[in-house]
């Protein structure tokens, strides 16, 4: 028996509030390790049952190392005099990710190899990091660098880099087969609203949804930091990755930018179901040929995994100016922009799980669909319930074990949701089988 | 040795006056069943060595019924003073096909659900059936039902419906291989010429030619009921279906709109051979993907059978104002546009039936043509017979065993008949065979 | 290891003046065979080491045979009163090639059978031969004929069609592995300087670049008279064809055109090849589809053969004025233009030698850049050494063992050179291994 759609499409609605959760992370401190981390993760597992990893310094994963753990409780530069013209407490993004820990007085000449501003932006503060470079540095808006004349300042990094761990979080929820769709985010990043915070919040709403409803899919839902993150998970996975049949990143979800999906490396069917979805939605958007910069896909995407795995986001990395900038803030992300990525992920996740093959019962050629009560008796004039009589018509002419209902819906180019009201009608009226998933 | 083509495509011309045959058969009622059908098929047998098949009431089809027989002597609305408003005598379209037998005073409220009008046409009787339906009505002008205001009239359908068969034509001229070409058209509609008799008049004249041709394929020309008639027939064929290699349904062949060729279902042959001759054709045309609406090629092509059958047309049917209305006449059909359609399909059908593959004897290499005197000896100066020297350049090249004469006129993109010619010359100089057909 | 590359592309020069080749060559009078050929190959042999082969005349090559040798000492038209209008010494187009002797007075009605001109281009002579023809002719301006109307001419060609060989050369230049590739020319047109000499001596500097330096690939350089030397080469050939996996017909190189390139019969890595040089190359371009008409390509690409064999030009034969004409000379070939084109076809070759694939010996995932210093530490900066940073990631991104580097560069959309150096990058870093060409 199918299930019937819980709603439609305009009325899938997240069970919390995204902006408001964004609002709630938004002050914490991030990166690839550290109490940030841990706190983050501490607020999403209010939501859902997440099971928090932690992987110690120094463990191997493929080619890589987990890295020392880095903590920091504050940062300043100051005038000699002792005037805070810099203060890691008003925002985060002020120190360079990973700097280690520094005190004393410096010229201005050397601080300002430590200083990073963006001149083309003179009032917004950059976001840089530094992970394995044994380096400090802070970054400030250009216009307060320019004002910044002294001959010496004082500088206080007050960090540690040290033995500790990794900290991710991963929730599985099984299905009723063994095949996984696997949606993650990341999340390293300070206070940066839409390239970070927009895809934990609409992640959070996606895992507490699916976890509430039957899945014939299981859903594997990843808080990764960025890079090492995704290598160690799919180290520590490397025997289950068969099981992965479609993935997709969530990043940057709450801005107004049209949406843009970047296809896996290897073409998949999640690349033709996101493309599907989008192209039903009333949105705009543009998809994206595969490349190997961006966000975890290029890691889910690289050679010996390969997995089917592409990145939808609204605006992309690098393209809008506020990206790795103090004014990704919550100001740029809006409610409603979130909420309509919700609901057409809520979509996509949908369709995956609803994708069946269907093969007739009743042998060859149409039926008649008249002494089922599937047609109107009277010839000429066209009218049916959930689904069209195309819509009917297109499912039992495709419904020979070959085709999916996204093929089904892609050809007959509709949305997929009345290619299943279709495939609910015929399996009421016993004209179809589902064939076993593969 | 190769049959030389008896005419040029602008030569060819049936060999009946498709028009009179279109004339001939416009007042005859038909329906899926009845006397109608038998008439019309005995007007047809006239031309051909048609067989007529009866197949019995309640014969089951695959997953259909044939249905009980539907006869119609008269039938009429009138005033309860005597005065005939609606009469069957005047147009068949006049009674809901399929009606059941009536007699007596109805009021207007009540005959106003048995009524059928098209309101945005007005003058216009719609086409309407109601096939197992166990209803009755009339078609009527709205023009006239807006002037009938009387309290009650007066109705009258002197019909039966009762067990007896359902009869289709079928010719069968076999070829020199066991391979057959399809070629069908419906026989079930009333007075409408260019929605079903234009098919029967084309066909009629296009067996009427093959019959006299020596043929290398076998033609299988279906006259046929449409959808149960097509059902029927492929039920009582299921173990020769295979020899079924092109198949195109005919219709709608007789108004002056521009060609439509609707693609079969899984993409096929006889998609690129009409597709090709239409290129040629100096008509405009428009491909369109299949879809499982339309005529019977949505039986040929539904899953369990899926045959290389597309569907031939002028004006599509549902897009044309004239269609399933009484303005589907006559007038509407003329005779300059049958001519058109046959010669078209006459092309076609000579393309399928020259289509092979041929093979190099000579081993490798590009042959001498000069000392075959087929290439002339001063070089820089071009010339040749009915082939050009390119036309036989190509031939030769693509003479591999793996292309057929259909795919090198595609890729030199030249009308068929001229690697035909080429074909013929590079035979008789013992350049190339042919290879068998599989 | 990998080799270094010598040159930038804006750097790869001739080591000959091909201009001064070309000037050199022009005057020869050269036809299929003959001693024009002999001497102009003998040209050719003094930069590169060319064996010459002499192939007897009656010799069976496929479905041809070897032709006499024609041989010609000089020709003319005169006046009765021995004034000279029409002299073989002044230019070599003159006569028709392989005109048989002749000596005597003829009327100019009977003249006129033999001349051939241009009347649309009145002051240009024809390029014709009549090489199975068994007929003499000349070539001469239509305005000259214009003027000739006396009643006789005395007419004398002093040449011989006699036993004697066809002369072809070839060089062979081995590589560290079975493969090679083929470039060809042809070498039997007199005084023509674009379709002739251009690719002659553009082939001339190609092989003694090729001849100097270490070569993956063996290269192959066939000056050959065209039409019967190719199909005579290929029949001395057959057994090592399928070493052949790159070819290129070169031919009228020296013109200011675009480039033009026309694909292989079957589609090939060749054509990809110099699609993706040509769309890096900054020059004005366009790739034709294969036909069966033009030069040796049409034999390379003939049945039973079907090598990955296209033709590179700029101007295409047949639709620049001067072609087959005596403007066809050497103020229509340019240096400038030689040049361009000897340094696009260096980097064809370049590329297909270095086209090669790798695999990672790491395993899987994306290897850590920063640790091996391929990769800037502080992120959110790019820069690289020769490779960008994303040219380092598409490569190391498709060196799964089934990608080439074509492959790479194409779906990166960056010159070859630069997936080139991120493979040398990888390899000093030891990150991938070539995998062994098949």
């Amino acid at each position: 028996m199918l299930d019937r759609p819980e709603t439609s499409a305009s009325g899938r609605k997240p069970s919390i509030d995204l902006h408001g959760l964004v609002t709630e992370l938004f002050p914490i401190n991030r990166s690839l390790t550290g109490a940030g981390v841990r706190e983050t993760l501490g607020l999403v597992a209010r939501h859902i049952d997440l099971e928090i990893n932690e992987v110690a310094s120094g463990t191997p994963a493929l080619d890589w190392t987990v890295p020392m753990e880095w903590n920091i409780r504050g940062a300043s530069i100051s005038t000699l005099s002792g005037h805070r013209l810099v203060d890691f407490a008003d925002n985060n993004l002020h120190v360079l990710g990973y700097s280690k820990p520094v005190q004393g007085i410096i010229s201005r000449a050397d601080l300002a190899r430590h200083v990073h501003t963006l001149p083309d932006q003179p009032d917004l503060i950059p976001y840089r990091t530094g992970y394995f470079a044994d380096d400090w540095g802070f970054c400030l808006s250009h216009e307060l660098w320019q004002t910044m004349t002294d001959e010496n300042y004082r500088v206080e990094i007050d960090s540690d880099l040290s033995s500790g761990s990794m900290t991710y979080g991963e929730l599985f929820l099984p299905g009723q087969t063994d095949q996984e769709v696997l949606v993650t985010c990341h999340i390293c990043h300070p206070s940066l609203a839409n390239d970070n915070l927009s895809g934990i919040a609409v992640m959070t709403a996606l895992a507490m949804r699916q976890a509430r409803r039957t899945r014939r899919l299981g859903y594997r839902f990843l808080f990764l930091p960025a890079t090492i993150g995704a290598i160690t998970w799919l180290d520590r996975n490397q025997t289950m990755l068969d099981r992965v049949r479609y993935g997709i990143v969530l990043t940057c979800l709450g801005d107004p930018s049209p949406f843009h999906y970047k296809e896996s490396r290897r073409g998949a069917t999640i690349d033709r179901a996101v493309a599907h979805v989008l192209r039903h939605s009333g949105h705009q958007y543009e998809a994206m040929p595969f490349n190997p910069y961006g966000y975890d896909e290029r890691q889910f995407c690289s050679p010996g995994f390969d997995l089917p795995v592409g990145c939808l986001m609204r605006g992309v990395h690098g393209t809008f100016p506020e990206y790795h900038t103090s004014a990704d803030n919550l100001e740029f992300v809006r409610p409603e922009c979130l909420d309509q990525s919700y609901a057409l992920i809520e979509s996509i996740l949908d369709l995956l799980d609803q994708n069946r093959t269907f093969e007739r019962v009743d042998g060859r050629g149409e039926p008649q669909l008249g002494r089922r009560g599937l047609y109107r008796a009277i010839a000429g004039q066209r009218e049916a319930g959930g689904a069209t009589q195309m819509d009917l018509l297109w499912f039992l002419n495709l419904a020979d074990g070959k085709h999916s209902l996204l093929d089904m819906a892609i050809r007959a180019d509709v949305p997929f949701a009345r290619l299943e009201a279709a495939a609910r009608l015929a399996v009421e009226a016993a004209l179809v089988r589902e064939r076993p998933s593969s």
